[in-house]
């Protein structure tokens, strides 16, 4: 039984043994759509509901749904693994909600533990998605009726040591899959307050996480979202983690050199090494995940309903490179290219982050390992981004202008990159590369939801030499 | 004039304009001794006092003084260095006090940024140095009697950024010394809640101290004291800062690799990475004093009167290896060897301390350097060191036995090490190498003062793989 002892005024939970889902708990035998889907524009089968062992489980029979519920993958050695309890803090984001959806679907029993804050920051920037989403609680709601599958959700802070504790407690999770953490670099720029904010919230809340696993769940896998940002852009090859280096005549393998280039990247940085020594001094077992720049919007599961549909940032501060390409092309606004645009990045497809999060889980790290892998498929420089957007539009009779804009940031806007990626392939991640076809999914849902476009959160609002010490309120 | 918005309870102003030193401002002409040093059993002169510039300045003529007051040492250019304003965080602390009166007799205005945190930790941890130090307000004072020089006190939290951004405007730094974060590695592996503050406070006061001298003071040189525990113990040689690496036919010099070892050391990995990135972004310029374990007591300023003496510590939590052994032979406890003894790190004695830090601050780092130095003399195992005590013991009478304890850390026990330590060397340290003469030395102070060792506090208490969750009282 869930209990929590958070301080949190909204909290709702979906205990694995007692579901508070009402619409279910007051149905006996059978509804055709679920309460929290019946606006569905989508197409969906039937639910049929049976209470099996009351009180104790809800048993959701499905006579048809759009996707198969799959058993968890096999791990590298051939051997089925078992069902796991997959905890994905920060599981109301955009790669976090995706995840979720994934592994339930695989057959992994998932927790979501979010503070919403995402959801905050939209409020207080004057920011929104590009696409309508749905409150957590609908989504999770939709999910049990499409699926029969629940998520427990645990809404509070994981800094607030207390609230994590319960949620340790109730959830024992196998795995930990921790997204939970401010993500946008342009963000941690914006003012000091908002600097420290990144760097408190994101290293305070991973080594809670880190102490929580130690003492609660000492075997519990740890899957922590890093960045292809932690590396910088040396001269030399970038490998997964670890360079091994002969000097003065002698050989080591040694952490990668980390050269980040916002309080947002340095703040991952200062994560992995907090990990990388709890490791070794604690034997936990876990996988820091470099991931390049993701791109896209639907996965299998999130586009089985709307009330699933992700979240799609276009703007200045959480639009990445490509989605927001394609929201200027949609709209008619030059893309923005900042400086020369030589600036190269590991991409991927959201549908390769699920894939990726999902084999290193099934394959979890040793006792005391901590592995690094870099998550991504390609590498494209921001040049080479807005041709191809400027390619697809056109075929879709869309004129699309580029234009440079003065660089926010501060960063090597020409240089080498080669950046390996080889070890999630090796565990069998197949690759979504980014394609015409894709590019035109990407510019019709633009242009589908090119009304819900404020066209004046495009431009780059935050500059990394600029940022001042006192908090600011960023105006429409 | 000095101006502070601090909430802390406790402060105390000696600015620069208007002097609070009531015992001065109450004297016309002369005194013999002053209020604050009458108590005084080491020798020192009659101090003539002459109000000059009634409201604005405070001028002391000393007659005669135990150590000449000297101007500010001479650039690498040789050109000399205009009078400079230091700020030195932390400047209550072991190394901080020392800096704090080196600086000022080297003519730098000086002033102390504490919060005085060190004292509350002794005694929550029932704690207590091994020589009877003086309130931060009476070393002042007495400063100022024995030398003529004002030390401007600015008590609070440099966490606290309003706090900070006063002391700023009001003392306007030239460089800022910070050594003000929590520095002992058990402390930060005693629980969960010590753990996070270390990081806390060392990653946030930082960035603070950072976001201060680009918004108030951009030519302002930080001087950062590090830690040679960032580098850990590699298989190669340990360069100061940056590595230069040819991988698959490509070169660059890079960050060197880090591996800290405790959360502590973590702090100041962080640290280094938060400072290289300002430098890169906005142009700060900053020495990171890669420092390694300091020992011994005296220098020539702090052992003019007994109210200078520094604190020495010799507990199992800020009690470093050399340091430590002294008071353990002294009392006749046997040396504690933790495990095999072969643990090896750079040492230095606090005279080189002081050295160091003016020579950063006479050679400045350029706008935008990120400049980092090791800062360490001589190499020594710890049961080097071990032996070397167990040696001068026997030569003043003492029978030093040694003992193996297990080792609390998780740490390398043989391991290779051999790390460069030029930079200083050439800007013109001149060492002071661990010598007989000063073994017998701080074996006598260790002498001198063992009534006041508290046994029980010798051996080690904090493991690093038993470190809770809950918050730790260390009983007696």
């Amino acid at each position: 039984m869930a209990q929590l002892l958070s301080s949190s005024s909204s909290l709702t939970i979906f205990s694995r043994n007692k579901p508070y889902l009402k619409p279910f708990n007051q149905c006996s035998m059978s509804f055709s759509t679920s309460a929290a889907c019946n606006n569905s524009t989508y197409p969906f089968r039937k639910l049929f509901l049976q209470r099996q062992k009351p009180r104790k489980s809800l048993v959701l029979q499905v006579s048809a749904v759009s996707t198969s519920i799959e058993t968890p993958v096999q791990t590298s050695s051939g051997e089925p693994s078992k069902p796991q309890r997959v905890m994905v803090i920060g599981g109301d984001g955009y790669c976090g909600w995706a995840t979720a959806l994934h592994l339930s679907k695989k057959g992994y029993e998932v927790a979501i533990v979010d503070n919403l804050i995402r959801r905050l920051f939209d409020h207080q920037l004057g920011l929104d998605s590009l696409t309508p989403i749905s409150s957590i609680q609908n989504r999770i709601r939709c999910w049990k009726s499409l699926t029969g599958k629940s998520i427990e959700l645990y809404i509070g802070d994981i800094c607030d040591f207390e609230f994590l504790t319960e949620t340790f407690k109730s959830f024992e999770p196998d795995a930990v899959v921790h997204f939970g953490e401010q993500r946008s670099a342009p963000y941690s720029m914006i003012d000091r307050p908002r600097a420290v904010f990144t760097q408190q919230n994101n290293v305070i809340g991973t080594l809670n996480v880190l102490f929580a696993i130690k003492e609660f769940r000492e075997q519990c896998h740890l899957v922590k979202l890093g960045t292809m940002g932690e590396y910088g852009t040396p001269n030399i090859d970038i490998e997964e983690g670890y360079i091994t280096i002969t000097h003065n005549g002698r050989t080591d393998t040694l952490p990668y050199p980390k050269q980040a280039s916002s309080f947002y990247h340095l703040s991952k940085v200062h994560d992995s090494h907090n990990i990388a020594f709890t490791c070794k001094a604690w034997g936990i077992r876990a996988t820091d995940l470099n991931q390049g720049v993701v791109y896209g919007l639907r996965t299998d599961e999130t586009a089985m309903h709307e009330e699933l549909c992700n979240r799609f940032d276009y703007d200045g501060i959480f639009g990445t490179a490509l989605n927001r390409f394609c929201v200027q092309a949609a709209v008619g606004h030059p893309l923005t290219v900042y400086g020369k645009g030589g600036q190269t990045r590991g991409y991927l497809d959201i549908r390769d982050t699920v894939q990726c999060v999902e084999l290193a889980i099934a394959n979890p790290a040793n006792p005391g390992e901590f592995r690094v892998f870099n998550q991504f498929t390609e590498q494209f420089s921001v040049n080479q981004l807005a041709a191809l957007v400027t390619k697809a539009g056109g075929k879709l009779g869309l004129n699309v202008e580029t234009i440079t804009v003065p660089n926010p940031r501060v960063e090597a806007e020409e240089h080498y990159y080669n950046a390996k990626h080889t070890k999630l392939v090796e565990l069998g991640l197949k690759p979504h590369l980014l394609s015409d076809s894709l590019l035109d999914s990407l510019l019709n849902f633009a242009i589908q939801y090119k009304d819900r476009v404020d066209k004046k959160q495009i431009m780059p609002s935050i500059s990394w030499r600029k940022i001042g010490v006192k908090p600011k309120t960023v105006t429409a």
